[in-house]
Protein backbone atom coordinates (compact mmCIF):
# COMPACT_ATOMS: atom_id res chain seq x y z
CA UNK A 1 0.00 0.00 0.00
CA UNK A 2 1.67 3.38 -1.29
CA UNK A 3 0.88 6.16 1.59
CA UNK A 4 -1.07 8.96 0.71
CA UNK A 5 0.55 11.87 -0.98
CA UNK A 6 1.65 14.67 1.99
CA UNK A 7 0.65 17.41 -0.42
CA UNK A 8 -2.75 19.15 0.35
CA UNK A 9 -5.48 18.11 -2.23
CA UNK A 10 -8.70 19.32 -2.98
CA UNK A 11 -9.89 17.08 0.13
CA UNK A 12 -7.67 18.53 2.40
CA UNK A 13 -9.26 22.10 2.13
CA UNK A 14 -12.02 23.30 4.32
CA UNK A 15 -14.25 26.20 4.51
CA UNK A 16 -13.08 28.52 7.21
CA UNK A 17 -9.65 27.08 6.94
CA UNK A 18 -6.95 29.60 7.60
CA UNK A 19 -3.13 29.66 6.61
CA UNK A 20 -0.53 32.44 7.97
CA UNK A 21 2.41 32.46 6.49
CA UNK A 22 5.06 35.21 4.41
CA UNK A 23 7.74 37.77 5.65
CA UNK A 24 8.22 40.29 2.45
CA UNK A 25 10.59 43.41 3.11
CA UNK A 26 9.18 45.61 0.44
CA UNK A 27 12.58 47.84 -0.96
CA UNK A 28 12.26 50.92 -2.71
CA UNK A 29 14.77 50.16 -5.37
CA UNK A 30 12.23 46.85 -5.84
CA UNK A 31 8.78 50.00 -6.07
CA UNK A 32 11.27 51.84 -8.72
CA UNK A 33 12.59 49.19 -11.30
CA UNK A 34 8.94 47.48 -11.39
CA UNK A 35 7.31 50.39 -11.55
CA UNK A 36 10.13 51.44 -14.77
CA UNK A 37 9.08 48.11 -16.18
CA UNK A 38 6.03 47.75 -16.34
CA UNK A 39 3.57 51.11 -14.73
CA UNK A 40 5.65 53.95 -15.14
CA UNK A 41 3.32 56.31 -13.38
CA UNK A 42 5.13 59.26 -11.36
CA UNK A 43 3.41 58.37 -8.27
CA UNK A 44 5.43 55.12 -8.33
CA UNK A 45 8.77 56.53 -9.22
CA UNK A 46 9.42 59.73 -7.60
CA UNK A 47 9.02 60.49 -3.67
CA UNK A 48 7.29 64.30 -4.84
CA UNK A 49 5.06 62.95 -7.18
CA UNK A 50 3.62 60.33 -4.61
CA UNK A 51 2.97 62.93 -2.15
CA UNK A 52 1.24 64.88 -4.44
CA UNK A 53 -0.97 62.25 -5.46
CA UNK A 54 -3.97 60.25 -3.84
CA UNK A 55 -0.97 57.61 -2.28
CA UNK A 56 0.58 60.03 -0.53
CA UNK A 57 3.98 59.45 -1.37
CA UNK A 58 6.11 56.91 -3.51
CA UNK A 59 4.11 53.52 -3.17
CA UNK A 60 4.27 50.10 -5.54
CA UNK A 61 2.22 49.39 -8.00
CA UNK A 62 -1.18 47.78 -7.14
CA UNK A 63 0.36 44.48 -9.80
CA UNK A 64 3.71 44.50 -7.87
CA UNK A 65 2.10 43.89 -4.69
CA UNK A 66 0.16 41.12 -6.65
CA UNK A 67 3.33 39.86 -7.51
CA UNK A 68 4.62 40.32 -4.38
CA UNK A 69 1.56 38.33 -2.71
CA UNK A 70 1.97 35.66 -5.35
CA UNK A 71 5.36 34.82 -4.19
CA UNK A 72 4.77 34.64 -0.80
CA UNK A 73 1.61 32.00 -1.54
CA UNK A 74 3.93 29.99 -4.23
CA UNK A 75 6.76 30.51 -1.15
CA UNK A 76 4.33 29.56 1.76
CA UNK A 77 1.37 27.58 0.17
CA UNK A 78 1.49 26.20 -3.50
CA UNK A 79 4.80 24.06 -2.52
CA UNK A 80 2.64 22.48 0.25
CA UNK A 81 -0.44 21.74 -2.04
CA UNK A 82 -1.34 19.76 -5.42
CA UNK A 83 -1.73 22.79 -7.22
CA UNK A 84 -2.52 22.52 -10.87
CA UNK A 85 -2.77 26.55 -11.39
CA UNK A 86 -4.94 29.84 -11.23
CA UNK A 87 -7.28 31.04 -13.46
CA UNK A 88 -7.53 34.30 -12.13
CA UNK A 89 -8.86 36.70 -9.42
CA UNK A 90 -12.41 37.16 -9.12
CA UNK A 91 -11.68 40.25 -7.28
CA UNK A 92 -8.62 42.34 -6.18
CA UNK A 93 -8.04 45.60 -4.29
CA UNK A 94 -5.43 47.37 -3.20
CA UNK A 95 -6.81 48.75 0.10
CA UNK A 96 -3.51 50.74 1.06
CA UNK A 97 -0.20 51.98 -0.08
CA UNK A 98 2.47 49.87 0.00
CA UNK A 99 5.64 51.82 0.96
CA UNK A 100 9.57 51.61 1.18
CA UNK A 101 10.26 49.17 4.62
CA UNK A 102 7.12 47.76 4.33
CA UNK A 103 7.11 43.89 5.76
CA UNK A 104 4.30 41.87 4.32
CA UNK A 105 2.84 39.16 5.14
CA UNK A 106 -0.18 36.42 4.08
CA UNK A 107 -3.28 35.33 5.17
CA UNK A 108 -5.33 32.74 2.99
CA UNK A 109 -8.84 32.14 4.50
CA UNK A 110 -10.37 28.95 2.50
CA UNK A 111 -14.09 30.33 1.51
CA UNK A 112 -15.68 27.59 -0.37
CA UNK A 113 -14.81 24.54 -2.12
CA UNK A 114 -16.30 22.82 -5.41
CA UNK A 115 -15.41 20.02 -7.47
CA UNK A 116 -14.97 20.74 -11.27
CA UNK A 117 -18.41 19.51 -13.11
CA UNK A 118 -15.92 19.23 -16.27
CA UNK A 119 -12.57 17.25 -15.00
CA UNK A 120 -12.94 14.67 -12.29
CA UNK A 121 -9.44 15.54 -11.60
CA UNK A 122 -9.72 18.79 -9.95
CA UNK A 123 -11.86 20.99 -7.81
CA UNK A 124 -11.76 24.67 -7.17
CA UNK A 125 -10.74 26.06 -3.33
CA UNK A 126 -12.16 29.64 -3.43
CA UNK A 127 -9.80 31.56 -0.96
CA UNK A 128 -9.76 35.16 0.50
CA UNK A 129 -5.91 36.23 0.09
CA UNK A 130 -5.24 39.16 2.51
CA UNK A 131 -1.86 40.91 2.58
CA UNK A 132 -0.93 42.84 5.72
CA UNK A 133 1.60 45.25 6.64
CA UNK A 134 3.76 45.12 9.71
CA UNK A 135 0.83 48.16 10.85
CA UNK A 136 -1.77 45.83 10.71
CA UNK A 137 -3.48 47.08 8.02
CA UNK A 138 -5.09 45.12 5.18
CA UNK A 139 -2.90 45.96 1.47
CA UNK A 140 -4.20 44.18 -0.82
CA UNK A 141 -7.13 41.47 -0.71
CA UNK A 142 -7.65 39.18 -3.93
CA UNK A 143 -10.79 36.90 -3.91
CA UNK A 144 -9.34 34.08 -5.85
CA UNK A 145 -10.26 30.20 -7.21
CA UNK A 146 -7.47 28.00 -6.95
CA UNK A 147 -7.17 25.12 -8.71
CA UNK A 148 -6.34 21.83 -6.37
CA UNK A 149 -5.82 17.86 -7.54
CA UNK A 150 -8.45 15.57 -6.00
CA UNK A 151 -6.94 12.34 -4.47
CA UNK A 152 -7.47 9.37 -6.81
CA UNK B 1 -10.02 82.05 -21.40
CA UNK B 2 -7.80 78.92 -20.73
CA UNK B 3 -8.19 76.35 -23.50
CA UNK B 4 -9.59 73.07 -21.91
CA UNK B 5 -7.08 70.41 -20.82
CA UNK B 6 -6.05 67.78 -23.90
CA UNK B 7 -5.98 64.81 -21.22
CA UNK B 8 -8.97 62.97 -21.39
CA UNK B 9 -11.18 63.62 -18.15
CA UNK B 10 -14.18 61.64 -16.74
CA UNK B 11 -16.58 63.51 -18.95
CA UNK B 12 -14.66 62.37 -21.59
CA UNK B 13 -15.45 58.49 -21.27
CA UNK B 14 -18.74 57.09 -22.24
CA UNK B 15 -20.10 53.42 -22.54
CA UNK B 16 -19.12 51.92 -25.51
CA UNK B 17 -16.37 53.32 -26.00
CA UNK B 18 -13.14 51.89 -27.27
CA UNK B 19 -9.61 52.63 -27.24
CA UNK B 20 -7.23 49.88 -29.13
CA UNK B 21 -3.64 50.05 -28.53
CA UNK B 22 -0.18 48.36 -27.73
CA UNK B 23 2.32 46.12 -29.06
CA UNK B 24 4.07 44.16 -26.94
CA UNK B 25 6.51 41.40 -27.54
CA UNK B 26 6.83 38.58 -25.43
CA UNK B 27 10.57 36.64 -24.91
CA UNK B 28 10.88 33.82 -22.81
CA UNK B 29 13.76 35.88 -21.18
CA UNK B 30 11.54 38.10 -18.96
CA UNK B 31 9.03 35.06 -18.66
CA UNK B 32 11.51 33.40 -16.74
CA UNK B 33 12.96 36.35 -14.82
CA UNK B 34 9.63 37.33 -13.72
CA UNK B 35 8.31 33.75 -12.54
CA UNK B 36 12.02 33.53 -10.91
CA UNK B 37 11.15 36.33 -9.00
CA UNK B 38 7.08 36.64 -8.28
CA UNK B 39 5.96 33.17 -9.48
CA UNK B 40 8.35 30.41 -9.49
CA UNK B 41 5.87 27.08 -10.31
CA UNK B 42 8.01 24.89 -12.64
CA UNK B 43 5.04 25.83 -15.70
CA UNK B 44 6.40 29.10 -15.64
CA UNK B 45 10.39 28.49 -15.76
CA UNK B 46 10.73 25.02 -17.65
CA UNK B 47 9.03 23.84 -21.14
CA UNK B 48 8.90 20.31 -19.85
CA UNK B 49 7.96 21.31 -16.56
CA UNK B 50 5.35 23.62 -18.91
CA UNK B 51 4.60 20.44 -21.49
CA UNK B 52 3.15 18.77 -18.33
CA UNK B 53 1.27 21.18 -17.05
CA UNK B 54 -2.64 22.09 -17.68
CA UNK B 55 -0.62 25.09 -19.67
CA UNK B 56 0.98 22.82 -22.25
CA UNK B 57 4.06 24.86 -22.57
CA UNK B 58 5.80 26.91 -20.80
CA UNK B 59 3.74 29.86 -20.16
CA UNK B 60 3.98 33.48 -18.38
CA UNK B 61 2.86 34.18 -14.75
CA UNK B 62 -1.02 35.48 -14.82
CA UNK B 63 0.20 38.01 -12.89
CA UNK B 64 2.90 38.65 -15.38
CA UNK B 65 0.53 38.93 -17.72
CA UNK B 66 -1.48 41.78 -15.79
CA UNK B 67 1.46 43.55 -15.61
CA UNK B 68 2.64 43.88 -19.41
CA UNK B 69 -1.18 44.68 -19.21
CA UNK B 70 -0.35 47.20 -17.40
CA UNK B 71 2.78 48.44 -19.53
CA UNK B 72 0.50 48.85 -22.46
CA UNK B 73 -2.26 50.45 -20.75
CA UNK B 74 0.14 53.10 -19.13
CA UNK B 75 2.03 53.85 -22.15
CA UNK B 76 -1.64 54.14 -25.11
CA UNK B 77 -4.32 55.33 -22.87
CA UNK B 78 -3.03 56.37 -18.89
CA UNK B 79 -0.73 59.58 -20.55
CA UNK B 80 -3.15 60.58 -22.70
CA UNK B 81 -5.74 60.85 -19.70
CA UNK B 82 -6.07 62.87 -16.56
CA UNK B 83 -5.99 59.69 -14.41
CA UNK B 84 -6.01 59.78 -10.63
CA UNK B 85 -5.25 55.63 -10.33
CA UNK B 86 -6.55 52.48 -9.56
CA UNK B 87 -7.90 51.13 -7.12
CA UNK B 88 -7.86 47.33 -8.19
CA UNK B 89 -10.14 44.90 -10.62
CA UNK B 90 -13.44 43.78 -9.86
CA UNK B 91 -12.20 40.43 -12.09
CA UNK B 92 -9.22 39.00 -13.84
CA UNK B 93 -8.96 36.00 -16.31
CA UNK B 94 -6.14 34.33 -17.62
CA UNK B 95 -7.91 32.97 -21.26
CA UNK B 96 -4.50 31.58 -22.96
CA UNK B 97 -1.51 31.23 -21.89
CA UNK B 98 1.02 33.17 -23.28
CA UNK B 99 4.42 32.10 -24.58
CA UNK B 100 7.52 33.30 -25.67
CA UNK B 101 7.38 34.68 -29.15
CA UNK B 102 3.62 36.24 -28.71
CA UNK B 103 2.59 39.66 -29.49
CA UNK B 104 0.31 41.66 -27.09
CA UNK B 105 -2.36 44.35 -27.63
CA UNK B 106 -5.54 45.77 -25.81
CA UNK B 107 -8.72 46.65 -26.31
CA UNK B 108 -10.28 48.74 -23.31
CA UNK B 109 -14.02 49.01 -23.48
CA UNK B 110 -15.71 51.52 -21.56
CA UNK B 111 -19.19 49.61 -19.65
CA UNK B 112 -19.99 52.33 -17.41
CA UNK B 113 -19.16 55.74 -16.12
CA UNK B 114 -20.34 56.88 -12.24
CA UNK B 115 -19.58 60.20 -10.51
CA UNK B 116 -17.74 59.61 -6.71
CA UNK B 117 -20.38 60.49 -4.59
CA UNK B 118 -17.50 61.09 -1.55
CA UNK B 119 -15.39 62.98 -3.84
CA UNK B 120 -16.72 65.55 -6.39
CA UNK B 121 -13.27 65.83 -7.99
CA UNK B 122 -13.01 62.24 -9.55
CA UNK B 123 -15.28 59.40 -11.11
CA UNK B 124 -15.11 55.55 -11.85
CA UNK B 125 -14.71 54.45 -15.40
CA UNK B 126 -15.35 50.92 -15.71
CA UNK B 127 -13.50 49.38 -18.51
CA UNK B 128 -13.38 45.79 -20.12
CA UNK B 129 -9.42 45.34 -20.81
CA UNK B 130 -9.03 42.65 -23.07
CA UNK B 131 -5.61 41.57 -24.13
CA UNK B 132 -5.55 39.51 -27.03
CA UNK B 133 -2.52 37.67 -28.61
CA UNK B 134 -1.52 37.84 -32.37
CA UNK B 135 -4.04 34.45 -33.34
CA UNK B 136 -6.42 37.07 -32.17
CA UNK B 137 -7.64 35.06 -28.84
CA UNK B 138 -8.04 36.56 -25.87
CA UNK B 139 -5.22 36.08 -23.96
CA UNK B 140 -6.48 38.33 -20.91
CA UNK B 141 -9.59 39.67 -19.17
CA UNK B 142 -9.75 42.35 -16.63
CA UNK B 143 -12.42 44.03 -15.62
CA UNK B 144 -11.69 46.98 -13.74
CA UNK B 145 -12.50 50.31 -12.07
CA UNK B 146 -10.13 53.52 -13.39
CA UNK B 147 -10.48 56.61 -10.97
CA UNK B 148 -10.60 59.82 -13.35
CA UNK B 149 -10.13 63.49 -13.01
CA UNK B 150 -13.55 65.18 -13.50
CA UNK B 151 -13.21 68.41 -15.74
CA UNK B 152 -13.38 71.64 -13.24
Amino acid sequence: MTAPSPLLHFEDFHPGQTFVFGHYAVSREEIVEFAGEFDPQPHHLDDDAGKRSLLGGLAASGWHVCAMAMRMVVDGLIVKAANRGGVGADECRWMKPVRPGDILRVEVEVLETRASTSRSDIGFVHVACRIFNQREQVALLAMTPILARRRA
